[in-house]
Order: C-alpha cells, then sequence, then structure tokens
C-alpha cells in the first residue's frame, strides 16, 4: 500500500490535520493499524463456512493445505464466497426496496406517504395487469404494492420485470436457468448451496450467483427505483452543488446519509416544516441546511435538490467540520466508527433502523406509521443541537461544486425529445440516444457507479476514467458514490463539454445536458438496466451487441457484487477498479474475466489503474462497434 | 490438537491403515496439511464482509487493529459472523423444507408422491383453517402444500407454527419482536442486516439472529417435519443396524448420504422394485443392499429401517470399504473430496441436486416429476457397477450394532399410553412422561444432536455424555449424526437400560423403550420442541421451566448454530462441545453464555470434556427442578 492512496483529495488534506488536532480517530488511522492484510483473504481462499475448521488454502500448488478439512478445493471456496458476496448484496437492495413496497401499500391520499408520480402508477398497473378503470389511485397502489410484495415470496413463478429486457436475452436467461424466482428465495437457495456439503463444483455456483444477482437488478432494485418514483416522484432535472463546502456555518446542519427514501423523503418534509424552521431560528441559526451523504444524498438531490456533502469515504470528515448538529441514518454504508467520532465533536449520531442500530448511537426508532411525527422528532433533536457546536472546533473546507442531476429515464428521453424530427421521427423514445451511437458521434455509453475503497485513492479512477471516457466521446451515466465524485469534479455541469469529445459535445449542447447524467442511487442501477435494453429492443437486438459497458472503478461493498454480477448477465461488460477477492482460483478468475462470455455474451475485466481501464474500455467500445459494423 | 483426537474409533482404525495402501485421502490427512487454524477465524475476528478489508482484529486489546477499517469492533464483527451462520442455517433447513412442501404440492394418489399418513394431514389442515369436509386428500393436501410454501415468502403475518408453543413463550417472543415474519424474509434481513454500514451492535444483531432461527425451528424444519411424515408416513418405533459392518459383501452396495426423504424416498421405493432385484442378480450379487448416513440415513430408517452405515466423519470410510458401488447424495454435508476418492476405487459418486454439484461427481439430476423413473436410473447406475468391484481392495470392518428407531412425538406418546392409569388419566398425552418427570423417577431429559467435528474424538463426547446421563436417570432423545453414534453405541436398544440409574431403567421397562430415543433427522430436532413444549402446556408452564436441554457435543455446521439459537430461544438451555467461534468478543460471549438467559430464561454453555459438560447439565437440571419444587 503506498502512501499516495492513503491520501484523501485536496479538499478533505485540511480536515485530516484537523483530526489530528481533535483526537479523532479516522478509516486511515485504522488501516494504518491494520497492517497487512491477511492474504488468504484477500485471495478468497479462506473458508469459515463450517466450525471445523477455518480452512486457509495455500496458493501455491503442491505448497501446504490444497484442500479444507471437507475437501473442498480453492476453486469451491473461492466460488463459494463470492456467492456469498452475491446473495448479502440482493438482500441489502432487495430488502430496502421491500420498505418502499411496504410504505406504498400504506399510502393515503390523506397521509404521510401518498402517491406522487400517478402516471407512473398507472403505466406499472397496465403492465401487472391490474384494473386501473374506476379506481382510486390508493387502490390501486395498494394492489400494485402486494403484487410488490410477493415478487420476493411468491411460490411459483419469477419475476415481473425480466419480461422488460430485450427478447434475446430474456431466452438466454430462460435456457440457462437463469430465471429468477422469488427474490428472497434466491437469496436463501443460494446460501444453502453455499452451506458445508453442498455445491463443490465452481462453475455451478457462478450460474447460481447469476440467477441470484438477476433477483437484485432485474427484481429488488427495479422495484425499489419503481416504487420509489411512484411514491416520492420520479426525477426531473435540476440544479444542486457537491462536497464538505456545502455545509453551511450558520445553519444547523443536518447530514441524511444511508439509503432508504421511505425514511429520507419524511427527514425532507419534516426539515420543511415552518415550524422547524422557526424553532433552528429561535435556537440562534439562519434555518436548517439539510445534506445528503451516499445513496440517500442521491435520492434527494434526485428529487428536491438536497445539496451532496460528499460520498462513503466523507462521510467522517463530514462530522470532523465540527459543523454537523446531526447524522442522521437508516441503513447500509453507514461506518460504526461514526458513534466514536460524533463524541469528538457536539454531533449527534442518530440511528434509525432496527437493522442497523449502532453502540454509541443516539437510537430513535423510525415509525413509518407516524413517518413526519417521526422524523419531525429527529430533526428537533439536531435543531436542539445547535446550541452546543463548539465554534472553536469548526473547520467547513470551502469547496464544493455546482451540478446537474435528476436523470431518470423518463428526463433523458424528455430532453432527447428535443432533437426528434417530429416530421420523420415519433417522441418519447431512445432513438436519438441510438442514432447518434449508430450515426459514430457517440462511441458508446458507460455506466460508472459504485463505493469508494481505500485501496485506491478517494474518486481519482471514478474521475479519471470518466474524464476519458467523454473526452473519447463516451456518454457517461453514473449512479451511488461514483456519481458524487463526478458532482464534486464538475462534470455533472454543462461546462464539462469543455472536456468532451467533438462528438460528445455536440450532444451535450443539442439535447441540453451534462457529459455525465446522475441517474441516482445504487438501486437506480436499474434506470441503467432500462436505458440499455430500450436501446437494444429499439434496434433489434441484445444488449451484449451494443457498445455499452459498466464500471465500477472503486467498489467496496458486496452489493457491487451482485450488481457486477447481474450487469455481466445481463449482457454488459464489467470493469472493476479494484480486483474482487477471486484470485485463490485460477478457474474462478477465468470464468469472470473469460469464459462467462461464452454464457450471457459479457464479462468482467479487472484492472486497478483507471487510464488503462479507460482504454480498454474504449477498445471494448470500438470491437463491439466492428461486430456491429458501424 | 493432540494426536488421540485425530483418530477415528475402533471400526474406523483398520480402514485408516487401509487408506495409506489404497493412496486415499482422508480428512485428517487434510487436517494434517492444514497445520495451525487462523487465530483471527477461530475468534470471530477475520471480517471480510466487504472489499475494503480482510480485517482482523488483535484479540488483545490495546495491541494491533482493534477496530475494522468501517469502525467495526471485535463485538460487531463476532455478532455479524455468528449473524450468517444462523442465516445459513436457518436456510439449509428450510430450503430442504420448501422441497417438501413441493412435491406434497404435486401429490397424487396415482403418483409417485402420494399422501401416506392421512390422519395426520387432516389435522394439519384443521389446525391452519382448511376445508376438508367432502375433499379429496389430494386436494387437501395441495392446499396445506400451498400455505406451507407461503410461510417461507408471505408480505404479512408471523409463522403458522408458533402458536404450538406454551403461551408464555409466544408471550415473550411477542413482547421481543421474536416472531417469525416469513422465512427467507427473516433469512435475506439478517443477511441485510451484516451488510456493511447496517447493524453494528452486538445485541441487536443476537436478537435478529435469535428471531431468524425461530424462523428455522418453528418455521422450516417443522414444516419439513410435519410435511415429511405426512407424505412418507409417521415413523413409528422399528429395529434397524448400525456401522459399517452393515456393509455387505454379496450385495450391490448403495450409500444414501444427504438429506432429503423427497429424493431418498424414492431411491428406497426404486431399490425395492423386483426389476432392479433381479437386474442385481443378473450381475452376480444376492441383492441390493441400500444402506444410510447422516440424516438421509436416518429419514429412511425412521421409516424403513433401512440400515445406517455411519454418520458425518464415516462417509469417506464407507468408499474406502471398496464395497460400494455408488454414494448417492442430494444436498448438505456431504464431503466434496468425495469425488477424489471414489477415483481410488469403483465407487460411482452420484450427486443428483442442481444445489450440490460437486465437481467429479457423475451428476444425474433428480427430476420431481418422474421421481421413480429418476431414481431407478440412478440405482441402475450402481448395479451396473458391480461387476467393477475390485475384491482385492474390499474391506469391511465387521462391527455394527442393533437399535431400535423412530420415536415420533406419536410413536412416543403411544408407548406412554402404555402406562396411562385408563381410570383416572386419559390417553394420548405426554402426561405419563410429566408425571415420572415430577416424580423424580427420571430427574429430566436431553436433547442430544449435531454432527460430528474433527476437533472432538469421533463419537466420544456424544457417547460419553448419553451414557452420563441415562446413568444419572435422564432420558436421551436424539437426532441427525449424535443419533447414529447411539445407534452405533448400543444405546438404542432394550439391553441399554442396564446402563440407566434406577428410575430410567423402569421407565424404558414399562413404557417399552430404549433410554435413548431416535427422534430423527436434524430438521426433526422439531419434533423435541414439540414434546418439550406438550410437557410444558401439559403443566401450564413456559419450556424454560422444565429440566430439559439441547446439548450439541459434536457439532460443526452453521445448521447447528441455526439450531442452537432457536432452542435457546425457545427456552432450553443449550450445551455445545466445541466452542463456537465467538471467543474474540467477550461481550458476545457474555451474551450468549450468560444475559440471553435475562431475555428467554436459557443460555449456552461451551464444554469441551463430556464428562463436565454432563455433569453440568445434571446440576442445572437438579437447579430447575429445585424452581419448580419437585
Amino acid at each position: 500500500m503506498s502512501h499516495e492512496v492513503l491520501e484523501f483529495d485536496v479538499v478533505s488534506a485540511s480536515l485530516t490535520e484537523k483530526a489530528k488536532t481533535d483526537g479523532a480517530e479516522l478509516i486511515w488511522d485504522r488501516q494504518q493499524a491494520m497492517k497487512a492484510k491477511c492474504g488468504f483473504g484477500d485471495k478468497g481462499l479462506c473458508c469459515r463456512i463450517c466450525a471445523m475448521g477455518p480452512c486457509r488454502i495455500s496458493p501455491v500448488e503442491g505448497k501446504g493445505a490444497q484442500r479444507g478439512l471437507c475437501g473442498a478445493t480453492a476453486d469451491v471456496i473461492v466460488s463459494r464466497n463470492f456467492a456469498r458476496m452475491v446473495a448479502a448484496g440482493t438482500s441489502a437492495h432487495s430488502d430496502h426496496a421491500r420498505e418502499i413496497a411496504t410504505v406504498m401499500h400504506m399510502s393515503n391520499k390523506d397521509g404521510n406517504y401518498k402517491v406522487k408520480d400517478v402516471g407512473k402508477l398507472l403505466n406499472l398497473a397496465k403492465e401487472w395487469g391490474v384494473e386501473t378503470e374506476g379506481r382510486e389511485n390508493d387502490d390501486i397502489a395498494h394492489e400494485v404494492a402486494e403484487i410488490a410484495l410477493n415478487e420476493f415470496g411468491k411460490p411459483f413463478g419469477t419475476q415481473r420485470f425480466i419480461t422488460r429486457a430485450p427478447e434475446p436475452r430474456q431466452k438466454l436467461w430462460k435456457e440457462k436457468n437463469f430465471e429468477p424466482r422469488a427474490i428472497d428465495r434466491e437469496v436463501v437457495t443460494l446460501m444453502h448451496s453455499t452451506h458445508i456439503g453442498c455445491t463443490g463444483d465452481a462453475d455451478s455456483m457462478l450460474e447460481m450467483s447469476m440467477r441470484t444477482s438477476l433477483a437484485d437488478g432485474w427484481g429488488g432494485s427495479m422495484i425499489g427505483t419503481e416504487l420509489s418514483d411512484i411514491m416520492f416522484g420520479t426525477p426531473t432535472a435540476r440544479g444542486t452543488e457537491a462536497n464538505l463546502g456545502v455545509i453551511e456555518e450558520n445553519m444547523v446542519n443536518i447530514l441524511l446519509h444511508g439509503h432508504n427514501p421511505s425514511f429520507s423523503e419524511m427527514v425532507v418534509l419534516a426539515a420543511e416544516e415552518p415550524e422547524m424552521i422557526a424553532m433552528a431560528k429561535e435556537v440562534g441559526a439562519d434555518g436548517i441546511n439539510l445534506v445528503g451523504m451516499c445513496c440517500t444524498g442521491n435520492e434527494v438531490t434526485m428529487r428536491h435538490g438536497v445539496k451532496i456533502a460528499g460520498n462513503f469515504y466523507q462521510q467522517e470528515l463530514a462530522v470532523l467540520t465540527g459543523a454537523m448538529e446531526a447524522v442522521i441514518v437508516d441503513v447500509q454504508c453507514i461506518f460504526p466508527a461514526l458513534a466514536r467520532l460524533s463524541d469528538c465533536y457536539h454531533t449527534k449520531f442518530i440511528t434509525t433502523s432496527p437493522k442497523a442500530k449502532i453502540t454509541g448511537s443516539t437510537y430513535i426508532e423510525f415509525s413509518e406509521e407516524h413517518a413526519l411525527e417521526s422524523t419531525k422528532t429527529i430533526v428537533r433533536e439536531a435543531i436542539m443541537n445547535y446550541a452546543n457546536r463548539d465554534r472553536s472546533k469548526v473547520l467547513i473546507p470551502q469547496a464544493k461544486s455546482k451540478a446537474l442531476v435528476g436523470y431518470s429515464v423518463e428526463t433523458v428521453i424528455q430532453h432527447l425529445d428535443k432533437v426528434v424530427n417530429s416530421h420523420t421521427d415519433v417522441f418519447n423514445t431512445v432513438k436519438p440516444l441510438s442514432d447518434v451511437i449508430w450515426a459514430g458521434v457517440l462511441r458508446g455509453a458507460a455506466g460508472i457507479v459504485g463505493c469508494n475503497n481505500p485501496q485506491v485513492k478517494h474518486d481519482k479512477s471514478h474521475v479519471t476514467i470518466m474524464k476519458e471516457l467523454i473526452k473519447n466521446d463516451v456518454i457517461v451515466v453514473t449512479t451511488g458514490c461514483a456519481a458524487q465524485a463526478a458532482a464534486k469534479a464538475g462534470l455533472m455541469t454543462m461546462e464539462a463539454k469543455e472536456l468532451c469529445g467533438r462528438g460528445l459535445k455536440e450532444v451535450c449542447e443539442r439535447v441540453g445536458i451534462p457529459p455525465v447524467l446522475h441517474m441516482g442511487s445504487c438501486v437506480d442501477i436499474s434506470r441503467i438496466l432500462d436505458i440499455v435494453g430500450r436501446v437494444a429492443i429499439e434496434r433489434g437486438l441484445d444488449n451484449s451487441d451494443l457498445p455499452v459497458v459498466g464500471v465500477a472503478p472503486e467498489w467496496m461493498s458486496e452489493k457491487a457484487v451482485a450488481i457486477g454480477t447481474y450487469v455481466v448477465t445481463s449482457g454488459i461488460d464489467t470493469y472493476l477498479g479494484v480486483t474482487p477477492q477471486v484470485l485463490g482460483s485460477e478457474h474462478f478468475t477465468d470464468m469472470l474475466t473469460n469464459t462467462i462470455e461464452e454464457k450471457v455474451g459479457a464479462r468482467f475485466t479487472f484492472e486497478e489503474d483507471p487510464v488503462v481501464c479507460a482504454q480498454l474500455i474504449l477498445d471494448r467500445m470500438e470491437e463491439k462497434r466492428d461486430r456491429l459494423g458501424i
């Protein structure tokens, strides 16, 4: 580990100095204490699946143990560990979606949760065969929600949304037995299959993981996105700002961190209540400044323009500013370290979900039944904490960037409609996008997604790959912490067109979009599946025919493993900037990076150097274009 | 690791010599190659839950890393690893049960799968509010099966079988929010909660694990048992034999290994077909000798008296005899090592489940739709392989023991009816059992269950604890590999009463049972929950009031962790002869072995010495008796 990758970006550097003064422990202090990584675990060669072990397989053939006590080989152990990452990632996304379906099931036009996008509700009702004529919207919403809830556990049938995929892809999934059944069942069956004495075949393990991953991408994640749009509004283009500089000196600052809009939407509502704002003024602040982080940040910026304080790797830094009255979280990607860290300041670290209680935090359970009251109680805690701020400890880095966000598929299509020739073409399709790709004005499209990872210098891989691609006329769509990296780097502005090749620049100007489009949170990668599928369908092709790729330059979570797997299984090549823990099995590594293509027409590439990675992507796009003869 | 614990029992010793001659690798060869265990993993201090790591926490406070990169402490890491074991174990049992429900859903009085215990079907239909009047049995079965299938994924409500528990227990579960919802949902939610950035609180993690474990015991496992009885018959008392000596020189030997009766029942039927027996004779054998191992062995011995070749640790030895034509397996606890090992002999290693393909095996997928045909194909493979047996390589240890098996709750009650005073008492209850416990004739009852584990000398802990307990008038019920240990040790004979104290001896004589009762496979621990609950209900008490315990002397699988957790959460003290990988967290260890009692009235005890363990159990029973004033 070189010293360079331990460094934060320029914005963060000032804060790391402050941490020392304040006696605050940050992630790289822990990283230095951790010293060397376990070589077995890092290669996927450690098995803790039963209590006969733990077993460790020597990475050197003929030297040391080559099989676990049960006889599991390196291939088997690596494949099981990989499968469990897919199972956990799928669980996280899907359980999130279940919560959205649950609040939709309790929606009420007079209640806290009400249907916001009626058009999208009616479309989905139609797609799912729900009667809409002469019915109240709430009534329709409840039936749609119940169908959605049954997608998690229905005893028969496969996921409804897979029929949205291009036909050749659906056919391939059917042939390969990749069609996911109930979401929870796929997870449980995969967990079962990885249990001691079950699957002892890496190929089979990978195939089961692929099916389960589709239950994420085309199941849980897509349900999460669709139902969130119905309940909280389909995102439309809007401006925001990003980076720690959005924290304001004279405001009650509240950091919203986590994932689930069924919670964060209510916090946004609560913070907008006049009584809350009045209370903030009473305690001497100018008002309430809600700022977002990680996927919750993405959800609320996409729908409300809430400013973005940063991404995964900055969660501690937001507290370190000393100006944060509360960090309010629900689930996923929350450092338990925030409890200790907030003790160094006045900051209240408030956990709210029974699925993510954290020792040392203030736990105020969020109640969906009394959603607004519940979040008002929480916001009130933050306001009352303003008086406790120690101004001598405040240091807010001034850096922030403007960004345009809110590019749902619907919004992208609306923008594309601007360039439709109304004499020859129809509105409301992705044809203009497909046309510019076919014409070569754009060479392709890349979905750049995922986390931050201390193995990579913060945001460097994200931004480097994005810049390389847009320079080469590849349009970039992005979600998650990658999107926040782009926003901070100024790539989500109209001005960023100047960093683009001629083709992309022209597209940006004519369509009126930045070259890097914020499509939302990690579950919203389903939006990317959707738009890619639409282009393929429009051309009568499969996803795997198109010059499009997925990239996760700085991934770290099991969700990312599930995502990568469903993206590849959906026929889209995926580039990982952090090598997954599979190198202990040559065979499994070869499957992921090579032979999987025979099965699904796409493969993984592991490349840690972002410049090289970008070049590999560009080469692959040209290869795909050649095959298409365009 | 002392040399002693590496040794097999006397029966096995001759075979281990043979392994050297034959160049066959066995588990202790692999154990010796493995050398020292990873100290971090062994204490539960290794976290591989995201790709920032792997992280390892130093077990010494103040020395080395005390927190993972995200800030997860030893408590958090240990608790997450524990929770994932519960999730995986629950998945294994429940996915097994789902398969039984699936074949019940396709039951047909003229088909391969037909309802065998109509009385039990009608009882369950009544319990679940299914109309039975004027309906065909198949029709009722299909509706009951569909309800069962929905227990895995229903969006609303909790597990149906929890209402079978004593009322105070139900009340406690409700208060603590321990009532399990849909089985698969509990697993997924637990997997989600263990994901990076979710639960960072060991107490909360344990509580969620407890709820999930109940979805196993009172959900998946109980559904598995109930539906298996309906479909394949409720076990009744019958004789069998156990140990490698049941393999026969002049027969086509087939080892049935794995777990699921929906498969093994069909193999039993296939092997009984006259055409199959005729074919065996044609190839020069005297017939077909089906022998069982692990839980599949238990399932088929409980219902058909199929002989037991041995338990988990003997799976390789059965092949090593050189007289095994085929090892036929479905799911769970199957060494992938059997592929390599069977290559040293003529043995065909046949895998049949898509959930447990094993590299190097012959894969013949079992089809429920053509169940009998499918298993006949597999049995035929074994028969045709008889000619390939190399007689110079055959060595069958002659040891075997007689055993009485088949003690379902119904069969136990039938036996108890023998001692009912028909003038003063009613038949068909557990009152006689409760009476002898209250009278002090029996001091208590122990459920001894679980696997083999190379950390313990094969079967030694099982048998030692059983002998100690029966000597002290504690009746033993047993399932899984523990039951097979008892059978091999001769503890399931009427003669074993001579090893008992006076009270238990008299009970054995009067009721006509051995002192150690075979209650079935690991999912059949639900039978133990059932009978304990009946005694508590009969006395108007809770499970935790009774002098009963669970013991897993040689456990190794994640299923065992789920079992132990649901047994404790059901109010029954549980003794583990292998220490689980939790010692890295003093707090978590203290919760399991101490403070959990405040929550559920029962706790874990870790004790590796079987004699000491038995004494602790006896002491605890006397303590419970004192509290009851009996």
